[in-house]
């Protein structure tokens, strides 16, 4: 089987990005989603998108959709229900599940565009909850907390977006940070601390999350190390996400935050593979925007060396 | 007056991103464009654009007005018309020119996104010819050159597609390259080798336009150094193009084509001054999906540092 020119790991806006240019290009290129749609975290942002310039989209589902057909339309290479299993550096083949089936496919570049998913407190309690199935939505689901307590957990924009949503649900609402710093936006943090069910908790440390059947109460640690107890209906961990490398962690350099070290081309320590998008991205500077600059970046750098035109290029 | 946090310098992609990302992130801003209309490169791009995720345009015109729709739908700050003629780094405020007004503006922060324009060959009888006028788009002027002689010079895209489109409209087309190695798509150069009458000269140097009220002749030096003149009745110089750094040459460092240089979050070698887009961007990575890409970055940049929450970040 002749090895194909560029595979793509991951469907979200970089892997998606970076196909879009392959083709553009005339790349012979390959993408691969685990998931049953292409997309990733687009599916996540349930509020709506102002800041890919070009398109006000009411949804990460709209976007979704545009980038989607755009992808279909100029008829990108793609496989979805398609899990790499294995990368084989040595060979320079993958191992993908496809249904039942596992394939092989020998690759000459392959593009990291993993992504990233929602970081976990790490605290007993915290899975059985997840296994319950306690995971709500504050967009879709504050229906069912009015004039009960819940606690969201972060500081960022999702959080304090979480928080209102809430309060404005007439629930209880918590919000208990690590650091006495958000890192949301202003006018988040300014809405919340005008709303009087929301009690913004700083410097405090969630240990546990307590209940069998159902989520009861959360243990923190205040400011004053003092234990405290919560009595709450739900938690919401909004911390931020983490990157998805797990597969890729073995043989490539990852940061002390899990985040692929790549230079600004996208390349990581191993010359043949390449990262783009959250799996390599500092997550305050994730966006959909980032993510679809570097697709361009490292799909037009590929079609360099493809091309035998890399001439001494140094910078961008 | 209170300084303006971030001034933006330049309403091209680049320059329409940073400032629907300033917005996004409630960075008080002014976008200063030189022109009558914000938009920058994308007036030139009369083919349909396949290549910025999410929206298929029919030529650049489409995509401006979709990107200066939702720039003027979510409310950022700009002027047209504007155009910055000085920068005074000691007192950091810019001289402007609106209309027959010359205003000062003091800012924190200034992002250079002048982006870039055509180069030239700068040899004799150019000048003449680009102020008679004699300066064509191979799309909408090609049917005047029908059974006449036209010279293209360059070997990329642009070259290329130029090429192909005046031959289909019956003109005998001379594409003339200084290199024997393209950067223009492989599916162009094939098309353009089939064409009958397109002749492609390469390793030849262009020394001279010919002509007193109108174009008359080319003269290149050939492959084997010896000169030649080809009639000719138009040429059409595609050879890349080049930053507009006259602004600010002098105090931003810039490399051997002209470039601002930039870390990876935009900052040039001066603290306050951000470049982004085609003024620091190698021509070869040079795209909307990019320009895109890095008005996010250095907007988010800027609204860490102006929250104060700029602790230690090292890298994207």
């Amino acid at each position: 089987m002749k090895p194909i020119d560029v595979i793509i790991i991951g469907g979200g806006p970089a892997g998606i990005s970076a196909a879009i240019w392959c083709k553009r290009l005339g790349i012979n290129h390959l993408l691969l989603e685990k998931q049953e749609q292409l997309g990733g975290q687009l599916f996540e942002i349930k509020n709506e998108i102002i800041d890919y310039p070009g398109v006000i989209a009411k949804d990460g589902k709209e976007l979704q959709e545009f980038f989607v057909r755009h992808f279909k339309d100029i008829g990108c290479s793609y496989k979805q229900n398609a899990e790499v299993l294995a990368v084989n550096s040595t060979l320079k083949t993958i191992e993908v599940k496809c249904g039942n089936n596992i394939e092989q496919y020998p690759f000459q570049y392959i593009i990291l565009a993993t992504g990233a998913g929602p970081a976990y407190l790490d605290v007993p309690g915290e899975k059985a909850m997840i296994t319950r199935g306690e995971m709500y939505s504050a967009t879709t689901d504050a229906y069912l907390f009015r004039n009960k307590n819940v606690v969201i957990v972060g500081g960022g924009d999702r959080a304090f977006e979480g928080a209102i949503l809430l309060a404005k649900a007439e629930a209880n609402v918590y919000l208990i940070h690590r650091s006495t710093q958000f890192k949301a936006r202003e006018e988040y943090i300014d809405e919340a601390k005008k709303i009087h069910n929301i009690k913004i908790i700083t410097n405090a440390q969630v240990t546990r999350i307590h209940g069998e059947q159902k989520v009861t109460a959360v243990d923190y640690v205040n400011h004053k190390g003092k234990m405290c107890t919560l009595p709450s209906d739900a938690v919401f961990i909004r911390i931020g996400i983490k990157p998805n490398n797990t597969l890729i962690k073995q043989i490539v350099k990852t940061n002390e935050k899990g985040l692929i070290v790549t230079d600004s081309f996208g390349k990581t320590g191993t010359s043949f593979i390449y990262a783009i998008g959250d799996i390599c991205t500092n997550p305050l500077f994730s966006s959909i925007s980032s993510s679809v600059g570097q697709g361009m970046i490292v799909a037009k750098n590929l079609s360099l060396f493809l091309k035998g035109q890399y001439e001494g290029l140094r910078e961008l």
